[in-house]
């Protein structure tokens, strides 16, 4: 069995172990938290105070309207590009180095439910001008059952106003499911639940076999594990900012869309929905008729919040500065030994107590958390743990959700929050009233 | 004609001169900038530095995801709620207050663009649901032809998604198309290039005598002009965090509906298209199916962007700051002497230079802005001002646009900045080849 030892020589020999520094933690430290969140929010970056600041007093404060124009970059892609108004590609650009995409096919804007609300009015868009007749229709969206509800909910009323059939599945039964009907497969590639990972390549090379495109929600895998949409000919993604990209509280959210669709959307002229002005093809000519920019452009709708989106650039930079240490390959390593170095744990220590291992045990099926279910207690118990400054998920109806954020989760955290798991689990302590109370959010 | 020093006495007695300490133009004021653009991109507040590091610091750094639920609320209403997640109404409550609107009728949430793409939809929605047989269908949305051109677009969109036809007139002509196919009139208060202001309770009653439903976008308005949306009858309206509400870029944006529509919405289970998680009825639930969250809140689509909306409530607490001091009643009457003695100065210092003015002369009929068009050289003569400190907008083709917010605009700098207008104008400076360099935004 790992001890408390075994896990410190662990983070002593952790080559990613420097990169911990880049983010705000000492006072959470100090109070004795344990962070198992990044999955819902990651952690504060030391560098967005300062440059959250620099935007606020200099470029809003000193520059005023003129920063739309004259900001100045930070470094990285298009560092020559100053203004603000660059920033949705310019931060679009980083992020497609993270999952697989190229320069200018990924832009920032809005939350992930407005971008797949885009998305896969686009992908029903293609899916339908591919139709070469009205008998081969097809006019299903498939999904997963408990996929995170905002993609069904924006699935269900995109399938309701244009005539096509939301139809979910459990996860082990998407494949069964891929008929002729089916023009979109819709999945999350991490369940926000469970920690499942679906094979992105295996998964869209059968749906396209079957004769569908997929979407992909990178959500819980973006900054978290390797993704390589254009390696798994993927045909749509969006994802969040302010999980594991680490942009702060509501960080805009990303889209994209393989390059193939988008020489489909110029050659045909195609808009999406949310057709804004910043979205125009030239939004400063202000004419009465919308023409939708050339390629991702077309995606931005209003103007982008920009001391939200300074802070996301901020966190995007903390996962490209693994890049000299082995990049999301080596995040993904030590992905998975916090993953299953806490599942042994858990298992071994807090045997007999009602937890059951939710996540896959293989770590090919996984991202980078950890869930168990308890029948009876695990909000009270997610709630115990959290007294304690351990840090986790409820998720409703009976899951604890713990998430690993290999920039800054040690090995030492998880022992000590497996350690303080088993106080909660064997003293009872969960039980106590006080840990029965609902917030609004849980 | 007004001297230098009448203005330099005009502040000394302007009653509103107190509350230009709200905000942090002293670097802005030491490089001799004089700000007129406003009505663009509102000044930086002196309290948003302070309180926005607040958030990203503590609330984040420390108060990790539990913020949702915990992070401490400035004062105003619900000042008792804690927590984040509540943020979308507290705000919304305090900007109903400028609005004419009550408690739990606004939301605050994503861009304007996108909440007039949701209001809108609610807007066919109410007019649909009034019609009594196909017949009297009301399939037209009535706006202008020089509105902002994200409205045109969003309109367009919707007009041709749902059997609805987009029809552009006129301002002037507004009235005469107020016909039996009109269902739904969609106007701008205050148009963004001439700065000319419907009387929105005339507008509002011919509309409702004719049969529409009216929408108001009140981007120019909020914090400028009084607005009365209830004393109006009103039934929508949407607006922007950025302006005269001094949000700061990009802020998120709000949306109202009149409570006989939400009673409506509420009874019909009404979803507005873009149906995210947060405005479910129980988000933390997780089910698979949509429900609409009750009343306003189902307005909201996705997680919203902390930061930027801390920053957005310090700015609309510098406009609710002028209620000791009469208000908007005050603002407004110190807007129209700003406007009134810009306007005089320009048209006789400037005379004969080709600067006409566009701004509806009668301040009854005009927001807090003057515009004035030059043929040929607009872009340039804006350009040498901004070069001289003097910061106005450019509108294509042919506009000249100052705006005027009397929380910190000052009577000396309307002096001052015709005085720089006169001599660009005079001396034939703004002729000057580099002042015809076009940048991505102008």
């Amino acid at each position: 069995m790992t001890t408390r030892s075994d896990c410190l020589a662990l983070d002593a020999a952790d080559p990613l172990a420097p990169l911990r520094a880049q983010f705000s933690l000492a006072r959470a430290d100090d109070q004795g938290v344990i962070y198992l969140d990044g999955n819902s929010l990651g952690a504060l970056p030391a560098a967005t105070a300062a440059r959250v600041a620099a935007v606020v007093d200099d470029e809003w404060g000193v520059g005023l309207i003129r920063s739309w124009n004259t900001a100045p970059r930070l470094g990285g892609p298009r560092s020559g590009q100053a203004g603000w108004i660059h920033l949705p590609q310019i931060i679009g650009d980083k992020i497609a180095t993270l999952i697989g995409a190229g320069a200018e096919e990924v832009v920032v804007a809005d939350s992930t439910s407005i971008n797949l609300y885009k998305i896969l009015s686009a992908a029903m868009a293609v899916s339908v001008a591919q139709t070469r007749s009205p008998a081969s229709a097809r006019l299903q969206i498939l999904s997963e059952r408990t996929n995170f509800p905002t993609d069904l909910y924006i699935a269900e009323t995109l399938a309701q106003a244009h005539g096509f059939k939301l139809v979910l599945a459990d996860a082990d039964d998407i494949l069964a499911q891929l008929n002729d009907h089916v023009g979109i497969l819709m999945l999350t590639h991490v369940n926000y639940r469970t920690g499942r990972m679906y094979r992105m390549t295996d998964l869209t090379k059968a749906a396209h076999t079957a004769g569908a495109l997929v979407v992909w929600d990178l959500a819980h895998s973006a900054g978290a594990v390797p993704v390589d949409l254009k390696g798994a000919d993927a045909d749509f993604a969006v994802g969040c900012g302010y999980k594991y990209l680490n942009g702060g509280p509501g960080a805009p959210a990303f889209a994209w869309a393989h390059p193939r669709h988008v020489a489909w959307m110029d050659r045909a002229g195609w808009r999406q929905p949310l057709s804004g002005w910043l979205g125009h093809a030239a939004p400063f000519e202000f004419t009465p008729d919308y023409r939708p920019g050339a390629g991702m452009a077309r995606f931005i709708c209003g103007t982008p919040p920009m001391l939200s989106l300074a802070a996301l650039e901020c966190g995007v930079d903390t996962v490209l500065a693994a890049q000299p240490y082995g990049g999301l390959a080596a995040i993904r390593d030590k992905s998975i030994a916090l993953t299953d170095l806490f599942i042994a744990l858990v298992e071994s220590r807090c045997e007999g107590h009602g937890l059951t291992l939710v996540t896959p045990r293989e770590a090919d099926d996984r991202g980078s958390q950890a869930s168990f279910a308890h029948a009876t207690g695990a909000y009270q118990v997610v709630q115990a743990l959290i007294a304690r400054g351990v840090i986790g998920d409820f998720r409703a109806p009976d899951i604890l959700r713990f998430g690993f954020t290999p920039l800054y989760t040690r090995f030492i955290d998880v022992w000590d929050a497996v350690n303080h798991l088993e106080q909660v689990m064997t003293t009872g302590e969960w039980r106590e009233p006080r840990f029965n109370v609902r917030g609004v959010v849980t």
